[in-house]
Order: C-alpha cells, then structure tokens, then sequence
C-alpha cells in the first residue's frame, strides 16, 4: 500500500503523540516536529506509510532519546491482556466454532493500537468483536491451509494483542513461528513482549529485522525473509503488517480492525470493519 | 491564547482538509503539505494559533488558486439555519428566558465549524444546546452590560452562525455593529455570507479588515479598532475570535462552544462546553 496525502497529517500527530510519551521537554518536541514537517516535502509517496513512518520514529528516538517511550504502557497492555487469558481460553473451548472464536478474539486485541488515533476500551471491544460480522472473512480457505500446513509463519502486531495472538496460536495447533519487530516502535510487540505474552510457550519467537512499525520485506533480515518465503501460511495481524505486505506476491491471510480510513478505503470496508482477508490465494 | 505544540499537526489537518475542499489536484495538495510543513521551524509559538493559521490558509489560497473552497458549503449552511429561523424565533419569543434562550441559539450556531475535526447535526445540536448547562455563564454581568449600551460591536464567526446570531440580535434589541472577516478563510462569514444571513436587516456589517480565521487587532482596518475601542459591549462568537482576542485588556464578552481541545484547557473547561464568559469586567 503506498502512502497517501491523508498519511502526512498522520505521521505529524503520530510524531506530536508518540514525542508527549517520550518526554515534557518542549523544545525537544518542538524539534521533532520541525524535522518530520521538513521531511513532508522529500517524502517518497510511493513507499507505504510504515516505510515512511520508520522514519519519523527514528527521528523521536534520536531526538528524544528515548528508546522505548510505549514501554510502560505495553507492560500493562499485556498485563491486561493476560488478565483475559483464562475466560477467554474457556470461552474458545466452550465455543461451536472454536477456531473462528480464536480469530474473533486474536482480531479483537488489535484495538491495542497507540498509532491510532482511536481510544479503546478492552473487555467491551472484545465482547462486541466476538458478536460483530466480518467485512471480509476467508474462513474457508484458511482452515484448509492450516490444515495442510506443517509450519506457520505469524507476524505480530502490537504488544498485548500478542497475549490473544497466543490463543489463536494454541487453537490453530500446528508449528508457528512468530515475528516481533526488531525494535521498539508505536507499542509493536518486540521479542521480550513477545515472551511476557507467553509465546514462548506456544511458538518460536523470531524478530523481523524490521524496525518499521510494519513489516517491509526488503528491510528484514535474512532468517526472517527465508522464513516468509518457505512458511505454508502467513499470518499477518494489524494495518501496519497490511501497508507493508499488501502488495506482496504470496499468500498471506490478513487480520485486523479497519482503524484507519486510509486502510478501510484501500481494503474497500467501513471504518471499525473486522477482516480476515487472503492474497494471492 | 499563544499557539501549542497541539496546533502544529492540527495546521497540518487543517492544510490537508481546506486543499481537498479546494481541489483534486493531488500535486498542488501535496504542495500544500510541503510548504506547510516546511513553516513549521519557524512558526511563531508566541502568536495565536489564527495568526498561524492566516498564513497557512494564504498559502492554500495561493498554491490551489481557489479563493473560497467552502463557498457552496457556506451557502448551504446559512440555507439550513435559515430554515430553522422561524421555529427558533418562535422558541425565543415564547421561552420564559428569551435572552438566555437567544444566547444558547447563537453559540449552537456555533457548531458549524469546518476547522475543527467535529462532526455536527445542527438541528440535533441545536436541541441539545437548547438544555446544556454552561460551563461559564456570566449571563448577569452581560444582562447589565446590554441594558447600559447604546451600541454592540458583535464579532460574527461562521457563516450559517450569522443567522442564529440574528436571532440574539434582534432580542438584544440594540444598535448593533456586526464585524466579518475581509476575505474567505475557512467558513468564516464574510460580508456577503452576512447578507445572505439577513444580517443587514438588524445591524450594520463592518469588515475588521482581518484575513485570520479569528480577530487580531493588530491585522484589523481603523475602521473595526474604533468600533472596537469605542463600543459599550463587545460580543465575540467562537474559538478563531477567542484566540485572538483572549488576552486583550478591553471587556469582551465571549461566546462558544468548545470544540477543540487545546481551547478548552485554556478555558478551564471540559471539551464541547458551551460557554458565556466575561473578561475584564
């Protein structure tokens, strides 16, 4: 997906928000958003808006000095999430469907997002999740990959979603690999959120390479590329994994809540819309 | 007010939502955006945020060529509260409290706002503004203020505004000055969108001379700063005019709605308060 006008005011909030996480020195956030505004005019339209985003999050951490401004705040994404863990497990066992309520609930921590710029209510978003429709819904052919399929490759999202992300991991039940971002970026799972969340216990947990908060493939590491290109499935969450991967020639299946109108245009859904969607099937 | 970090990505939202108002020409939005974001090192912090502005909605007038975008929007607007003229007028005339009623009528008029990020539903808002309570109601002092003048400066805001502004007009019953902005910026009325309001019937319409979304003294013709020195009440309608008037040492009577964030802190008020506040009484 490349960027959009609409990404540009974006990436100037997301600098202003992210800098207020990172410290109160006005004068530092004043100067991120000096150097992101001067950045507008070189900006490449054509790279997708979490190519462009790295950008601006290496300017915040050079400018800020800070390395990890969302780190507190994973911490209790994740707390939260875990504090879930055992209704939820006993509401996707007790379930007809077990593995739709499985992908209902790993979607359903999706709203964990702070690069939007929607506020999110946790147990409620999920309650409604569990019941809402899905604009786009893959199922079918997503259980016959799975089925088929020796090793699944899992790009995580956002840390705390990564606790949900584990009961979809269990429900499915096959060898999975989970990709976490290189670095801290937005509140993107990295490996040590990876392991608070549990994955360890349910998947191999490898990092990307990437420091985007996204997945761009031509910015991953070698281990990560050999992966993406030999896993039976992908398994891609969230928009920034979607504006990195949405125009790549294998098959992947997307999860995510449509939060941003740039992606609910792209994906051609309403705004707030749940998707379970594959390429290149 | 002085401008806030909080203002910059706003300018930004701003410039992006006024060139798309203004034109398809993705190339001269994105020209918009550069320029824009290239101001950003040198915005003054220590101007108010409609000083910013002006110069922000000059360089979209300059690089799309379009003079007015919400030209059509105005007029609709101004159409819509003219339709609700007579039932609002009715309203005042048979409410127990026509002055407060008149007073709620004209910042309800206040929604039609096209700066800010909120939608609104006039006839719904004007239902609810009707029964709000105040956050700051110096409704006693203005009584006074009224009954002791020979002649109002009133400050109009947005087009559509001016006709429910007519309503309070004419229940003040007193000679009255009504200042627009000199040329389009935003929604803002001008003298044309005041005419169209029937403003001419009930006050005399002056130009301050101002091209700001909001009155800056400094920017404004001889004409308006004699008005403005010399008037008994001065009444200002909306947030462009609070900002630019909030540290102003005459008596003003400030009408609006809060509806942006960064207003409402300087207020000391909660977001979308509806507000009727004296300073320096």
């Amino acid at each position: 997906m490349k960027t959009f006008l609409d990404c540009i005011p974006c990436f100037m909030n997301q600098a202003l928000k992210t800098s207020l996480f990172a410290t109160d020195d006005d004068v530092k956030i004043k100067k991120v958003l000096d150097e992101v505004g001067d950045m507008v005019k070189n900006i490449p339209m054509s790279y997708s808006p979490v190519q462009n985003g790295e950008i601006v999050y290496k300017k915040i951490r050079e400018i800020t000095g800070v390395y990890d401004p969302y780190k507190e705040i994973k911490q209790k994404s994740i707390a939260e999430a875990k504090s879930m863990y055992d209704d939820l497990k006993q509401k996707i066992e007790e379930s007809e469907n077990p593995l739709e309520t499985a992908i209902r609930v790993a979607i359903a921590g999706n709203v964990i997002d702070f690069g939007v710029e929607l506020k999110f209510n946790l147990k409620e978003d999920v309650e409604k999740i569990l019941k809402q429709e899905f604009a786009v819904f893959d199922v079918e052919s997503f259980k016959k990959s799975i089925e088929n399929a020796n090793e699944i490759l899992y790009i995580g999202d956002n840390a705390g979603e990564s606790v949900f992300d584990k009961l979809l991991i269990e429900t499915i039940g096959k060898k999975t690999i989970y990709a976490v971002r290189e670095i801290p970026v937005i509140n993107d799972v990295i490996v040590q959120d990876a392991i608070d969340s549990g994955i360890d216990e349910v998947a191999e947990i490898v990092s990307s390479g990437c420091s985007a908060p996204g997945t761009i493939i031509e910015k991953c590491n070698a281990e990560f590329k050999k992966l993406y290109n030999n896993a039976d499935v992908v398994i891609s969450k969230g928009q920034g994994n979607y504006e990195g991967l949405s125009d790549e020639n294998r098959q992947i299946f997307f999860m995510l809540k449509a939060k941003c109108p740039i992606i609910a245009r792209d994906m051609n859904v309403p705004m707030g819309s749940i998707i379970l969607k594959e390429i290149n099937k």
